[in-house]
């Protein structure tokens, strides 16, 4: 259109590089991993080689097709799904980077990479297109599951092609009728002479159910066999792919897809309702126990969480970019104090505080959202890895407490990002010419996803901090004082210091008086401001990893070896740094003495409201 | 589409009637304004007449038609809009309703009615199909411009026609380079010899531009004469029609549609790029004089701010409403003390707390903001009509001090409110086929237009607190603490009711402070927080709307004549207004005090944050 200044083509750097590097090699000493037996390996060449291989290819492959996919969705045609174009032509490169197994042992086809490392590399993915890292995210979770709990046949039949990406995966949990509530999945397995299932049943919001990229898709389904019982306990998994051998050759395997989603963001990507056995011909196998199907779900979890939560990490990050970028270009208004002088040139709006300041906010979100990813993915690392049991052990409790804070925070306060976003645009930013409105779309899903938030807060405060007596917690809090007495060395912030060592030490007796009114037997009054509880502990955890990183900038500045003009862009990201922790340690950390309140108080508003009170 | 739950088809109500009633007759008075000579033709009768009659229009007319609007935007076809065809079906009933001029007086062909009631009204409409109830408001707002001050015969050709929508009108402000400041408003204006302008200039963002609905559309429309000083000051107004007189004919005017936003909301409705005087032949008429132009639409700019806050407070209605009925109707999961033992049946979702804290939450947005906008209105009505000078002074300070307000808390709480409606639809909220994420589109223009959220932070504490020495927040607080007194007679939340005249006692030395900054030639300091101040504010403001609805409430329930079995909705009305009023007084207050120390600490990360750092 005329009349009006065009959308921004400049490169948007979808992760900051600097930032990366940072987490990986100042914040967290990523190589240290390589002292492990499992990544002994690594190093940072090749962390350094699969980031570029990434970054390269989120950049210059993906980014490009991530507005044309948005405006012209997947269609559903004679029962297939066709999606555009563009996936054809990039898929293959896709496949070509070794991502899907990059996390996975060396013996199954993988790379025995870090998860440290592949969740930084996978966030450039997600950022340049979502859509496309997202059936790569899927691919690999069904493969794992494949990879622990199938047969032989199964993981050679099956994994290996999915790990190349060969063929695709998918999970197929949500029915119509249960999506939050997996006790009531009705699908059935009937059980063959022949060692496979029948199955028969309705699927919703599959994602990448079906499309035209690869001969086989494999569905990881759970369904409940023949007489099992009902609830959780009668659920079992089974691989189910859309088609199946036969003789020398292939044939269709009774998947049909009956209806697509018209989701509001993701829109590069189908989300479809699918019919096992329509024709009574659809074959499933069994992965896992009977029985046992939604605790090997469960152990894929974490790792799907955590994607999830790197997903909205990105999709904020690409935004923040975007309008960081522009703040810095659009002319618009004059300083306060020039009294609206229009006979002095408009000024960028970055000049503006209050842009700053949604930038800033932005800014807080983001990179202490990426920080607490790393973080939690160098905790997976080492509860699978580490040299001893404790070690294990220890890392375990504190990847159980950060995973629902990881998959949650970034889709609640990325949304809010992702809005800021989309405000520094101002009226432009109303219009779909403009990238951050897609982007906001695209983020509201993962608050859904993968567990609604309401479920995580359930899951935080009912499960993860009083297991093993609240042990998570203790190690958090040990974590958290240890870099408050290292921000303190650095004498960054004394009174914010202070106060997130004093903020964490309330949350125990908080979790320990709400944990006895459970085992009191009063499980609703325990649970009935969890997610007040979900937001003070993202908001301790994420203060926590800002603190971090400012002790980390503090230090380097200190070290007074940034000295040289080259070495100006060192200081400014430091700065930056230190900036932005302040912002957050000192805007959010107040708000948890008020959220502790009313979780220790009780306050019983919702509580009391009757249904037809509304 | 097959396979999923089909989109609720239920009615849905809009905006709740029993709660209008509560706002006019039981906490408002709306009758008293009648003792007005201004209103005195006016009673309880004719009020419920024209509620009804927008009610049944909103609800039995609008609403149908939003979803195909929404779906099917209009189209720019030979530099002409085309409308949905609902539009030309729907809009003469429109005009029959006799809204537009509804609150003008009898002289102008109004109907002389109180701002409290017709903003409540229109409430309906903008939740039935907000972009019909927008071209309404538009024309209503720019028919009142000439109505203020156009020419005696500006006034016959234009607003007559305008207020009996036999014309629309538009408001042509912003242009490219000029939104936000616009001291920098560019189009030119050369005076003729025949006593009007020829008008030269590109306007963006003009909502209701063009259209094939009526035979004429009039710009009001801020151009600069030939000559004027740079800056505000050498803004003028014009009403420049898209056709003129021409003989006993009528021709074009030199009004072209050069570009269409593809906006992601209020999509029934065309925003456009213009081009006016593309071939030097468009004739534009001065309103008021010459410079004053911005002073002009400021005179209009309250009504406006209500009205964008009336929006914003009907869209989070009407998601609030399906998604109470969704969450009565939705079967999933069971009671957390029942260990989703799957042999029980599942429950509603409204059973589960957390859900029933989504749904409080948006009640308690909804209508703490109605009832905000009904008092603003109220204000409105005595500062335009009030027997007394004084009560009218005193009328126009509050009525200042509310309308930033009144403006950006639906706009921000709203889209809030409105993600929570999504989000109660669990994944059917993410696709198309359900309302909500429609109206969470809709919503996100109200932080934008008609001045961004930032422009109303930097509004109120820059200009409407401190006028006249603060004397606005001395009547605010007047107000506050006799509500506190009657809450606390009534014996409701003896701890909340001090709460409530502690912070508000404590935003007078704040904002003293913050204003000592400003006189001391501190302009930015003084407004550096001003979102947070904007923001604190708002929580203190509505507060006073839940305590004093709460007061109502429980000297209703006091007054035991609520008995028989009919009544038991009354009693559930009451007891609704309660809680939601515990919940606000309870969660939002205490942010108060956190966000005061932001603004009296001067916190200074943004402030230090330099563009090259982020």
């Amino acid at each position: 259109m005329s009349g009006c200044i065009m959308p921004d083509t400049m490169a948007n750097p979808l992760v900051c590089d600097r930032n990366i590097d940072f987490l990986l090699y100042e914040v967290l000493d990523a190589p240290s991993l390589c002292t492990l037996p499992t990544f002994a390996e690594h190093g940072r060449e090749t962390f350094d080689l699969v980031l570029q291989n990434s970054r390269r290819f989120a950049r210059e492959v993906l980014f490009p097709t991530y507005k044309p996919m948005d405006a012209e969705p997947p269609q559903l045609e004679n029962g297939r799904i066709v999606l555009h174009p563009a996936w054809r032509k990039i898929y293959p490169q896709l496949c070509s980077l070794d991502l899907i197994a990059a996390s996975r042992p060396f013996a199954v086809g993988g790379q025995q990479l870090p998860l440290l490392l592949t969740t930084l590399a996978s966030a450039y993915l997600m950022a340049g297109n979502l859509n496309v890292a997202g059936i790569l995210g899927l691919t690999a979770g069904a493969a794992h599951l494949i990879e622990a709990f199938g047969s032989d046949e199964l993981r050679q039949e099956f994994m290996t092609r999915m790990y190349r990406g060969e063929w695709t995966g998918t999970m197929a949990l949500t029915e119509p009728h249960a999506g939050s509530s997996l006790a009531d999945v009705k699908t059935r397995a009937t059980p063959t002479a022949d060692g496979h299932y029948l199955i028969q049943g309705a699927k919703i919001f599959i994602s990448g159910g079906d499309h035209d990229l690869t001969d086989n898709i494999v569905h990881m389904t759970l369904a409940r066999i023949d007489g099992a019982p009902a609830g959780l306990k009668g659920i079992s998994l089974f691989a189910v792919p859309r088609r199946r051998r036969h003789g020398d050759g292939w044939v269709d395997n009774d998947v049909a897809v009956t209806g697509m989603i018209h989701k509001i963001g993701w829109r590069g990507a189908p989300s479809l309702a699918l019919q096992f056995g329509e024709q009574g011909d659809c074959n499933g196998w069994l992965c896992g126990e009977p029985g046992r199907g939604l605790s090997c779900m469960f152990q894929m979890m974490n790792e799907a969480r955590l994607m999830v939560g790197t997903n909205g990490v990105a999709t904020a990050s690409v935004a923040y970019h975007q309008a960081v970028q522009y703040a810095r270009e659009r002319p618009q208004g004059r300083p306060l104090s020039s009294k609206a002088d229009a006979s002095r040139p408009q000024v960028p709006i970055v000049e503006h505080a209050d842009v700053r300041r949604m930038l800033l906010r932005q800014k807080a979100i983001v990179e202490g959202g990426l920080a607490l990813l790393a973080t939690a993915a160098k905790q997976a690392d080492l509860f699978g890895h580490a040299g001893t049991a404790a070690e294990r052990h220890r890392a375990g409790l504190l990847l159980d407490l950060l995973t629902p804070i990881a998959k949650s925070f970034p889709a609640e306060y990325g949304f809010e990002s992702n809005a800021l976003a989309l405000q520094v645009h101002g009226g432009y930013g109303y219009s779909s010419e403009f990238l951050p409105e897609a982007w906001l779309r695209d983020q509201k899903l993962n608050s859904l996803h993968e567990g609604t938030t309401g479920i995580h807060g359930i899951d935080l405060l009912g499960r993860k901090v009083v297991a093993e007596g609240g042990a998570a917690l203790v190690i958090l809090q040990e974590e958290i004082l240890a870099t408050v007495a290292r921000a303190q060395r650095a004498a960054i912030f004394p009174t914010l210091c202070e106060r997130l060592a004093e903020t964490m030490a309330s949350v125990l007796p908080l979790t320990m008086q709400l944990a006895s009114k459970g085992l009191q037997g009063d499980v609703e009054g325990m649970l009935l401001h969890s997610a007040d509880y979900l937001q003070l502990l993202s908001i301790v955890v994420v203060s926590w990893q800002w603190l971090l990183q400012a002790a980390v900038a503090a230090e380097k500045l200190a070290a007074g070896t940034l000295t040289t003009d080259m070495q100006t862009t060192e200081r400014d990201f430091y700065e930056g740094k230190l900036c932005a922790a302040q912002y957050w340690l000192a805007t959010e950390l107040p708000r948890v003495p008020q959220l502790l309140a009313l979780c220790q108080q009780g306050e019983d508003s919702y509580a009391r409201m009757k249904p037809e009170w509304f």
